[in-house]
Protein backbone atom coordinates (compact mmCIF):
# COMPACT_ATOMS: atom_id res chain seq x y z
CA UNK A 1 0.00 0.00 0.00
CA UNK A 2 1.46 3.48 -0.88
CA UNK A 3 0.72 6.33 1.86
CA UNK A 4 -0.02 9.46 -0.27
CA UNK A 5 0.57 12.82 1.37
CA UNK A 6 -1.33 16.21 -0.01
CA UNK A 7 -1.01 19.82 0.80
CA UNK A 8 -4.33 21.05 0.08
CA UNK A 9 -5.37 25.07 0.04
CA UNK A 10 -8.95 25.78 0.08
CA UNK A 11 -10.90 28.48 0.66
CA UNK A 12 -13.54 27.13 3.11
CA UNK A 13 -16.45 30.10 2.82
CA UNK A 14 -18.88 27.59 1.38
CA UNK A 15 -17.99 23.94 3.17
CA UNK A 16 -19.23 23.01 6.78
CA UNK A 17 -15.23 22.47 7.84
CA UNK A 18 -13.03 19.85 6.82
CA UNK A 19 -14.35 16.99 8.93
CA UNK A 20 -17.15 14.81 7.34
CA UNK A 21 -20.64 15.25 9.28
CA UNK A 22 -24.06 14.91 8.78
CA UNK A 23 -25.03 18.54 7.50
CA UNK A 24 -23.42 20.12 4.82
CA UNK A 25 -20.44 19.89 2.28
CA UNK A 26 -17.11 18.75 4.15
CA UNK A 27 -14.09 19.07 2.77
CA UNK A 28 -13.09 16.07 3.11
CA UNK A 29 -16.01 14.17 1.76
CA UNK A 30 -15.47 16.45 -1.72
CA UNK A 31 -11.57 15.15 -1.88
CA UNK A 32 -12.35 11.58 -1.46
CA UNK A 33 -15.11 11.36 -3.18
CA UNK A 34 -12.61 12.71 -6.32
CA UNK A 35 -9.98 9.62 -5.27
CA UNK A 36 -12.61 7.24 -5.34
CA UNK A 37 -13.88 8.57 -9.03
CA UNK A 38 -9.86 8.14 -9.84
CA UNK A 39 -8.50 5.05 -8.26
CA UNK A 40 -11.70 3.52 -7.74
CA UNK A 41 -11.05 3.35 -3.85
CA UNK A 42 -13.21 4.24 -0.89
CA UNK A 43 -10.01 5.63 1.19
CA UNK A 44 -9.91 7.18 4.87
CA UNK A 45 -7.92 10.71 4.09
CA UNK A 46 -6.92 11.64 7.19
CA UNK A 47 -6.57 15.58 7.83
CA UNK A 48 -3.61 17.23 10.22
CA UNK A 49 -6.64 18.95 11.94
CA UNK A 50 -10.39 19.76 11.68
CA UNK A 51 -11.15 23.20 10.29
CA UNK A 52 -14.06 24.74 11.02
CA UNK A 53 -17.35 25.65 8.79
CA UNK A 54 -15.66 28.70 7.19
CA UNK A 55 -12.32 29.06 7.67
CA UNK A 56 -9.67 28.17 5.29
CA UNK A 57 -6.30 26.75 4.79
CA UNK A 58 -3.43 27.87 2.82
CA UNK A 59 -1.80 24.58 3.61
CA UNK A 60 -3.63 21.53 5.45
CA UNK A 61 -1.89 18.09 5.38
CA UNK A 62 -4.29 14.94 4.82
CA UNK A 63 -2.70 11.51 3.92
CA UNK A 64 -4.35 8.27 2.44
CA UNK A 65 -3.46 4.86 1.65
CA UNK A 66 -3.93 3.46 -1.88
CA UNK A 67 -3.50 0.28 -3.73
CA UNK A 68 -3.17 2.41 -6.82
CA UNK A 69 -0.10 2.64 -9.43
CA UNK A 70 -0.81 6.07 -10.91
CA UNK A 71 2.31 8.36 -11.09
CA UNK A 72 1.74 11.31 -8.35
CA UNK A 73 2.42 13.83 -10.83
CA UNK A 74 -0.98 12.36 -13.10
CA UNK A 75 -2.76 12.01 -9.74
CA UNK A 76 -2.53 16.02 -9.30
CA UNK A 77 -3.46 16.72 -11.84
CA UNK A 78 -6.17 14.45 -11.86
CA UNK A 79 -7.22 15.67 -8.65
CA UNK A 80 -7.36 19.34 -9.51
CA UNK A 81 -9.10 18.92 -12.89
CA UNK A 82 -11.63 17.60 -11.02
CA UNK A 83 -12.06 19.51 -7.59
CA UNK A 84 -14.18 22.04 -7.39
CA UNK A 85 -12.27 25.74 -7.65
CA UNK A 86 -11.66 26.49 -3.92
CA UNK A 87 -9.95 23.53 -3.00
CA UNK A 88 -6.69 22.63 -4.33
CA UNK A 89 -3.80 20.28 -4.16
CA UNK A 90 -1.01 22.18 -4.18
CA UNK A 91 1.69 19.93 -3.26
CA UNK A 92 1.75 15.60 -3.73
CA UNK A 93 4.53 13.33 -2.36
CA UNK A 94 4.88 10.06 -1.14
CA UNK A 95 4.92 9.38 2.73
CA UNK A 96 6.67 6.76 4.72
CA UNK A 97 3.84 3.99 5.79
CA UNK A 98 3.40 5.18 8.97
CA UNK A 99 3.27 9.12 8.60
CA UNK A 100 -0.20 9.86 9.87
CA UNK A 101 -1.18 13.73 9.02
CA UNK A 102 -2.86 14.07 12.16
CA UNK A 103 -0.65 11.75 14.63
CA UNK A 104 2.67 13.01 13.60
CA UNK A 105 1.73 16.44 13.45
CA UNK A 106 4.80 18.20 15.43
CA UNK A 107 2.51 21.94 15.34
CA UNK A 108 0.12 23.72 13.42
CA UNK A 109 0.74 27.53 12.34
CA UNK A 110 -2.72 29.59 11.88
CA UNK A 111 -3.14 33.07 11.25
CA UNK A 112 -6.15 35.10 12.15
CA UNK A 113 -6.56 38.59 9.34
CA UNK A 114 -8.08 41.54 10.77
CA UNK A 115 -9.36 44.60 9.17
CA UNK A 116 -9.25 47.44 11.53
CA UNK A 117 -10.84 50.49 9.82
CA UNK A 118 -14.50 51.29 9.64
CA UNK A 119 -15.11 49.26 6.36
CA UNK A 120 -14.07 46.51 5.12
CA UNK A 121 -11.88 45.81 2.06
CA UNK A 122 -13.69 44.19 -0.48
CA UNK A 123 -10.52 41.96 -2.03
CA UNK A 124 -10.27 40.13 1.28
CA UNK A 125 -13.78 40.21 2.69
CA UNK A 126 -13.47 36.34 2.65
CA UNK A 127 -10.37 36.42 4.32
CA UNK A 128 -10.54 38.83 7.00
CA UNK A 129 -12.88 39.82 9.92
CA UNK A 130 -13.43 43.71 10.79
CA UNK A 131 -12.91 45.50 14.03
CA UNK A 132 -14.10 48.96 13.70
CA UNK A 133 -12.25 50.28 17.16
CA UNK A 134 -8.63 50.89 16.48
CA UNK A 135 -6.46 48.53 18.37
CA UNK A 136 -3.66 48.89 19.94
CA UNK A 137 -0.96 46.40 18.83
CA UNK A 138 1.09 47.20 22.11
CA UNK A 139 -1.11 45.87 24.29
CA UNK A 140 -2.14 42.85 22.51
CA UNK A 141 1.65 41.75 22.21
CA UNK A 142 1.83 42.21 25.93
CA UNK A 143 -1.00 39.42 26.68
CA UNK A 144 0.06 37.21 23.77
CA UNK A 145 3.23 36.67 25.99
CA UNK A 146 0.91 35.43 28.87
CA UNK A 147 -0.37 33.05 26.66
CA UNK A 148 3.38 31.42 25.08
CA UNK A 149 3.53 28.28 26.79
CA UNK A 150 1.59 25.08 27.97
CA UNK A 151 -1.35 25.92 29.93
CA UNK A 152 -5.11 24.42 30.22
CA UNK A 153 -6.68 26.57 27.88
CA UNK A 154 -10.49 25.52 28.68
CA UNK A 155 -11.06 29.47 28.86
CA UNK A 156 -10.39 29.13 25.07
CA UNK A 157 -12.71 26.29 24.44
CA UNK A 158 -15.79 25.84 23.06
CA UNK A 159 -18.40 24.71 25.89
CA UNK A 160 -19.21 21.47 24.82
CA UNK A 161 -19.68 19.40 28.05
CA UNK A 162 -16.65 17.35 26.51
CA UNK A 163 -14.20 16.96 29.26
CA UNK A 164 -10.98 15.30 27.66
CA UNK A 165 -7.40 16.85 28.35
CA UNK A 166 -7.65 20.68 27.50
CA UNK A 167 -3.82 21.64 27.86
CA UNK A 168 -1.77 22.73 24.83
CA UNK A 169 0.92 24.27 24.37
CA UNK A 170 1.56 27.42 22.55
CA UNK A 171 4.74 27.80 21.10
CA UNK A 172 5.01 31.25 19.77
CA UNK A 173 2.11 34.11 19.05
CA UNK A 174 2.71 37.13 16.48
CA UNK A 175 1.21 40.02 15.94
CA UNK A 176 1.98 42.10 12.66
CA UNK A 177 0.06 45.31 11.23
CA UNK A 178 0.59 46.26 7.95
CA UNK A 179 -1.51 49.37 6.73
CA UNK A 180 -5.39 48.86 8.02
CA UNK A 181 -4.05 44.79 8.50
CA UNK A 182 -3.62 42.96 11.79
CA UNK A 183 -2.27 39.75 11.26
CA UNK A 184 -2.18 37.07 14.52
CA UNK A 185 0.04 34.15 14.11
CA UNK A 186 -0.55 31.51 16.46
CA UNK A 187 1.72 28.32 16.17
CA UNK A 188 0.52 25.51 18.90
CA UNK A 189 1.10 21.69 19.09
CA UNK A 190 -2.70 21.57 18.95
CA UNK A 191 -5.82 23.18 19.12
CA UNK A 192 -9.07 23.03 21.44
CA UNK A 193 -12.40 23.46 19.31
CA UNK A 194 -12.56 27.51 18.81
CA UNK A 195 -9.45 27.95 20.38
CA UNK A 196 -7.88 30.41 17.99
CA UNK A 197 -10.68 32.07 17.43
CA UNK A 198 -11.33 33.04 21.23
CA UNK A 199 -7.89 33.51 21.33
CA UNK A 200 -7.74 36.33 19.05
CA UNK A 201 -11.09 37.36 20.58
CA UNK A 202 -10.01 38.12 23.90
CA UNK A 203 -6.73 39.96 22.04
CA UNK A 204 -9.24 42.06 20.06
CA UNK A 205 -10.91 43.04 23.81
CA UNK A 206 -7.14 43.70 25.35
CA UNK A 207 -6.14 45.52 21.93
CA UNK A 208 -9.46 48.13 22.23
CA UNK A 209 -9.32 48.45 25.83
CA UNK A 210 -11.97 46.50 27.25
CA UNK A 211 -9.56 44.58 28.91
CA UNK A 212 -6.51 44.90 30.87
CA UNK A 213 -3.70 42.66 28.83
CA UNK A 214 -2.20 41.18 32.38
CA UNK A 215 -5.83 40.27 33.17
CA UNK A 216 -5.07 37.43 30.74
CA UNK A 217 -3.13 35.74 33.47
CA UNK A 218 -6.44 35.20 35.43
CA UNK A 219 -8.78 34.15 32.35
CA UNK A 220 -6.25 31.55 31.59
CA UNK A 221 -6.45 30.13 35.79
CA UNK A 222 -10.21 30.80 36.32
CA UNK A 223 -10.68 27.94 33.32
CA UNK A 224 -13.85 29.41 32.44
CA UNK A 225 -15.04 30.82 28.93
CA UNK A 226 -17.61 33.34 30.52
CA UNK A 227 -14.40 35.31 30.93
CA UNK A 228 -12.56 35.42 27.74
CA UNK A 229 -13.63 37.14 24.56
CA UNK A 230 -15.77 36.39 22.01
CA UNK A 231 -15.12 33.67 19.27
CA UNK A 232 -13.99 35.80 15.97
CA UNK A 233 -15.82 34.44 12.71
CA UNK A 234 -14.69 32.01 11.03
CA UNK A 235 -14.01 33.54 7.88
CA UNK A 236 -10.44 35.36 9.37
CA UNK A 237 -8.95 31.67 10.23
CA UNK A 238 -6.66 30.19 7.77
CA UNK A 239 -4.32 27.16 8.30
CA UNK A 240 -1.30 28.13 7.22
CA UNK A 241 1.27 25.56 8.22
CA UNK A 242 1.42 21.73 9.38
CA UNK A 243 5.23 21.22 10.85
CA UNK A 244 6.35 17.14 11.07
CA UNK B 1 -21.35 72.88 -5.36
CA UNK B 2 -19.13 71.27 -3.58
CA UNK B 3 -16.86 68.77 -6.04
CA UNK B 4 -16.35 64.94 -3.75
CA UNK B 5 -13.36 63.16 -4.77
CA UNK B 6 -13.83 59.37 -4.34
CA UNK B 7 -11.09 56.78 -4.03
CA UNK B 8 -13.02 53.20 -4.65
CA UNK B 9 -12.23 49.43 -4.20
CA UNK B 10 -14.35 46.95 -5.59
CA UNK B 11 -14.47 43.23 -6.78
CA UNK B 12 -15.57 43.53 -10.48
CA UNK B 13 -16.49 39.50 -10.44
CA UNK B 14 -20.44 40.44 -10.33
CA UNK B 15 -20.57 43.83 -12.31
CA UNK B 16 -20.83 44.75 -15.98
CA UNK B 17 -17.97 47.06 -15.63
CA UNK B 18 -17.42 50.39 -14.05
CA UNK B 19 -20.15 52.30 -16.40
CA UNK B 20 -23.40 52.53 -16.73
CA UNK B 21 -24.95 50.81 -19.59
CA UNK B 22 -27.86 48.63 -20.82
CA UNK B 23 -27.57 45.45 -20.15
CA UNK B 24 -25.96 44.58 -16.09
CA UNK B 25 -25.58 46.15 -13.04
CA UNK B 26 -22.61 48.87 -13.25
CA UNK B 27 -20.72 49.92 -10.71
CA UNK B 28 -21.20 53.28 -11.48
CA UNK B 29 -25.07 53.32 -11.24
CA UNK B 30 -24.52 51.29 -7.66
CA UNK B 31 -22.65 54.28 -6.07
CA UNK B 32 -24.87 56.82 -7.74
CA UNK B 33 -28.02 55.18 -6.57
CA UNK B 34 -26.55 55.31 -2.81
CA UNK B 35 -25.77 59.30 -3.14
CA UNK B 36 -28.87 59.04 -4.50
CA UNK B 37 -30.13 57.61 -1.21
CA UNK B 38 -28.14 59.52 1.26
CA UNK B 39 -27.94 63.36 -0.75
CA UNK B 40 -31.66 62.74 -2.32
CA UNK B 41 -29.52 64.35 -5.56
CA UNK B 42 -29.05 62.27 -8.71
CA UNK B 43 -25.36 62.96 -9.37
CA UNK B 44 -23.33 61.93 -12.17
CA UNK B 45 -20.12 60.07 -10.82
CA UNK B 46 -17.22 60.58 -13.26
CA UNK B 47 -14.50 57.57 -13.20
CA UNK B 48 -11.30 58.07 -14.36
CA UNK B 49 -11.53 55.74 -16.77
CA UNK B 50 -13.85 52.55 -17.45
CA UNK B 51 -12.68 49.06 -16.30
CA UNK B 52 -14.42 46.22 -18.22
CA UNK B 53 -16.96 43.44 -17.10
CA UNK B 54 -15.44 41.61 -14.24
CA UNK B 55 -11.87 43.74 -13.68
CA UNK B 56 -11.63 44.48 -10.50
CA UNK B 57 -10.24 48.32 -8.68
CA UNK B 58 -7.77 48.80 -5.88
CA UNK B 59 -8.57 52.74 -6.38
CA UNK B 60 -10.66 53.31 -8.90
CA UNK B 61 -10.73 57.47 -8.68
CA UNK B 62 -14.26 59.06 -9.43
CA UNK B 63 -15.99 62.76 -8.67
CA UNK B 64 -18.92 64.15 -8.45
CA UNK B 65 -21.14 68.04 -7.52
CA UNK B 66 -23.01 68.15 -4.99
CA UNK B 67 -25.29 70.71 -3.19
CA UNK B 68 -25.42 68.36 0.23
CA UNK B 69 -23.54 69.84 3.01
CA UNK B 70 -23.05 66.43 5.27
CA UNK B 71 -19.47 66.07 6.69
CA UNK B 72 -16.93 63.86 4.35
CA UNK B 73 -16.24 61.63 6.98
CA UNK B 74 -20.03 60.83 7.90
CA UNK B 75 -20.28 60.75 4.31
CA UNK B 76 -17.83 58.00 3.99
CA UNK B 77 -19.40 56.39 7.03
CA UNK B 78 -22.90 56.49 5.12
CA UNK B 79 -21.71 55.12 1.82
CA UNK B 80 -19.87 52.06 3.10
CA UNK B 81 -22.76 51.08 5.07
CA UNK B 82 -25.16 51.15 2.59
CA UNK B 83 -22.74 49.70 -0.63
CA UNK B 84 -22.44 46.25 -0.98
CA UNK B 85 -19.79 44.00 0.30
CA UNK B 86 -17.49 44.14 -3.14
CA UNK B 87 -17.33 47.83 -3.38
CA UNK B 88 -16.06 49.99 -0.92
CA UNK B 89 -14.88 54.11 -0.87
CA UNK B 90 -11.03 53.71 1.14
CA UNK B 91 -11.08 57.52 0.63
CA UNK B 92 -13.03 60.40 0.50
CA UNK B 93 -11.65 64.33 -0.02
CA UNK B 94 -12.58 68.26 -1.46
CA UNK B 95 -11.70 68.27 -4.60
CA UNK B 96 -10.95 71.99 -6.59
CA UNK B 97 -13.83 72.88 -8.38
CA UNK B 98 -12.54 72.11 -11.35
CA UNK B 99 -11.09 68.64 -11.10
CA UNK B 100 -12.23 65.81 -13.33
CA UNK B 101 -11.47 62.43 -12.57
CA UNK B 102 -10.91 61.50 -16.23
CA UNK B 103 -9.59 64.34 -17.65
CA UNK B 104 -7.08 65.74 -14.61
CA UNK B 105 -5.82 61.62 -14.78
CA UNK B 106 -2.13 61.96 -15.97
CA UNK B 107 -1.73 58.04 -15.91
CA UNK B 108 -3.13 54.99 -14.42
CA UNK B 109 -1.40 51.86 -13.02
CA UNK B 110 -2.72 48.65 -14.19
CA UNK B 111 -1.61 45.31 -12.64
CA UNK B 112 -2.45 41.49 -14.20
CA UNK B 113 -1.90 38.85 -12.63
CA UNK B 114 -0.90 35.62 -14.06
CA UNK B 115 -0.88 31.98 -12.25
CA UNK B 116 1.89 29.88 -13.55
CA UNK B 117 1.33 26.77 -12.74
CA UNK B 118 -1.47 23.63 -13.94
CA UNK B 119 -3.64 24.78 -10.52
CA UNK B 120 -5.47 27.95 -10.07
CA UNK B 121 -4.83 28.98 -6.64
CA UNK B 122 -8.32 28.84 -4.84
CA UNK B 123 -7.22 31.65 -2.27
CA UNK B 124 -6.58 34.21 -5.21
CA UNK B 125 -9.25 32.36 -8.37
CA UNK B 126 -11.06 35.55 -8.61
CA UNK B 127 -8.37 37.91 -9.37
CA UNK B 128 -5.93 35.78 -11.36
CA UNK B 129 -5.66 34.07 -14.68
CA UNK B 130 -3.95 30.48 -15.53
CA UNK B 131 -1.20 30.40 -17.49
CA UNK B 132 -0.14 26.37 -18.13
CA UNK B 133 2.73 26.75 -19.90
CA UNK B 134 5.95 27.79 -18.33
CA UNK B 135 6.49 31.40 -18.89
CA UNK B 136 9.91 33.05 -19.44
CA UNK B 137 10.05 36.26 -17.53
CA UNK B 138 13.16 37.38 -19.89
CA UNK B 139 11.51 37.32 -22.61
CA UNK B 140 8.48 39.05 -21.23
CA UNK B 141 11.03 42.11 -20.20
CA UNK B 142 12.85 41.86 -23.45
CA UNK B 143 9.27 42.37 -25.52
CA UNK B 144 8.04 44.58 -22.45
CA UNK B 145 10.61 47.58 -23.40
CA UNK B 146 10.04 48.23 -27.03
CA UNK B 147 6.13 48.68 -25.60
CA UNK B 148 7.26 51.81 -23.60
CA UNK B 149 7.00 55.32 -25.32
CA UNK B 150 4.20 56.82 -27.50
CA UNK B 151 3.29 54.18 -30.27
CA UNK B 152 -0.36 53.83 -32.27
CA UNK B 153 -1.51 50.86 -29.86
CA UNK B 154 -4.45 50.05 -32.71
CA UNK B 155 -2.56 46.41 -32.56
CA UNK B 156 -3.56 46.14 -28.97
CA UNK B 157 -7.47 47.40 -28.85
CA UNK B 158 -10.73 45.72 -29.31
CA UNK B 159 -11.75 45.21 -33.06
CA UNK B 160 -15.05 47.78 -32.81
CA UNK B 161 -15.14 49.59 -35.64
CA UNK B 162 -14.29 52.71 -34.14
CA UNK B 163 -11.69 54.92 -36.08
CA UNK B 164 -10.39 57.46 -32.98
CA UNK B 165 -7.34 58.29 -32.30
CA UNK B 166 -5.33 55.55 -30.94
CA UNK B 167 -2.03 56.51 -29.92
CA UNK B 168 -1.24 56.09 -25.91
CA UNK B 169 1.99 56.28 -24.56
CA UNK B 170 2.68 53.70 -22.01
CA UNK B 171 5.48 55.24 -19.62
CA UNK B 172 6.61 51.84 -17.87
CA UNK B 173 6.13 48.11 -18.04
CA UNK B 174 7.04 46.10 -14.78
CA UNK B 175 7.30 42.19 -14.94
CA UNK B 176 7.57 40.64 -11.57
CA UNK B 177 7.83 36.99 -10.51
CA UNK B 178 6.98 35.49 -6.88
CA UNK B 179 6.76 31.95 -6.61
CA UNK B 180 3.99 30.64 -9.03
CA UNK B 181 2.74 33.89 -9.45
CA UNK B 182 3.57 36.49 -12.40
CA UNK B 183 2.37 40.42 -12.51
CA UNK B 184 2.89 42.42 -15.14
CA UNK B 185 2.06 46.11 -14.43
CA UNK B 186 1.36 48.22 -17.44
CA UNK B 187 1.67 52.26 -16.57
CA UNK B 188 -0.04 54.93 -19.41
CA UNK B 189 -1.73 57.72 -19.87
CA UNK B 190 -4.47 55.94 -20.95
CA UNK B 191 -6.06 52.55 -22.12
CA UNK B 192 -7.61 51.51 -25.40
CA UNK B 193 -10.65 49.19 -25.03
CA UNK B 194 -8.98 46.05 -24.13
CA UNK B 195 -5.29 47.59 -24.48
CA UNK B 196 -4.03 45.76 -21.80
CA UNK B 197 -5.22 42.50 -21.71
CA UNK B 198 -4.33 41.74 -25.45
CA UNK B 199 -0.94 43.05 -24.24
CA UNK B 200 -0.71 40.80 -21.36
CA UNK B 201 -2.15 38.13 -23.92
CA UNK B 202 0.72 38.80 -26.69
CA UNK B 203 3.57 39.15 -23.50
CA UNK B 204 2.17 35.47 -22.70
CA UNK B 205 2.77 34.24 -26.17
CA UNK B 206 6.53 35.56 -25.95
CA UNK B 207 6.82 34.02 -22.46
CA UNK B 208 5.61 30.32 -23.85
CA UNK B 209 7.69 30.96 -26.66
CA UNK B 210 4.85 30.87 -29.21
CA UNK B 211 6.50 34.90 -31.22
CA UNK B 212 9.91 36.06 -30.45
CA UNK B 213 10.15 39.23 -27.91
CA UNK B 214 11.83 41.57 -31.20
CA UNK B 215 8.57 40.48 -32.92
CA UNK B 216 6.81 42.90 -30.88
CA UNK B 217 8.19 46.00 -33.04
CA UNK B 218 6.47 44.86 -35.94
CA UNK B 219 2.90 43.79 -34.09
CA UNK B 220 2.73 47.32 -33.31
CA UNK B 221 3.68 48.74 -36.78
CA UNK B 222 1.06 46.41 -38.44
CA UNK B 223 -1.61 48.05 -36.14
CA UNK B 224 -3.48 45.01 -37.01
CA UNK B 225 -5.18 43.07 -33.99
CA UNK B 226 -4.60 39.54 -36.20
CA UNK B 227 -1.13 39.66 -35.09
CA UNK B 228 -0.97 40.27 -31.40
CA UNK B 229 -1.92 37.95 -28.81
CA UNK B 230 -5.53 37.06 -27.32
CA UNK B 231 -7.10 39.33 -25.09
CA UNK B 232 -6.78 38.04 -21.51
CA UNK B 233 -9.46 37.18 -18.80
CA UNK B 234 -10.91 40.17 -16.93
CA UNK B 235 -10.40 39.37 -13.68
CA UNK B 236 -6.61 38.93 -13.75
CA UNK B 237 -7.16 42.82 -14.31
CA UNK B 238 -6.92 45.56 -11.39
CA UNK B 239 -6.58 49.01 -11.81
CA UNK B 240 -3.98 49.83 -9.10
CA UNK B 241 -3.52 53.60 -9.00
CA UNK B 242 -4.97 57.08 -10.51
CA UNK B 243 -1.81 59.93 -11.11
CA UNK B 244 -2.98 63.34 -10.97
Amino acid sequence: MRNIKLTIRYDGTRYAGWQSQKNGLAIQDVIQGIIKRITGERVNLIGSGRTDAGVHAEAQVANFRTKSKIPLEKLQLALNSMLPRDIAIIYIEEARPKFNSQKSAKSKLYRYTIMNNDYMDPLIRHFAAKCFYKLNIGLMKKAAKYLVGRHDFRAFKAVDGEKKNSVRTIKDIKIEKDGDLVYIYIEANGFLYNMARSIVGTLVEIGRGKIKASAIKEIIAKQDRRFSGPTMPAKGLCMVRVTY
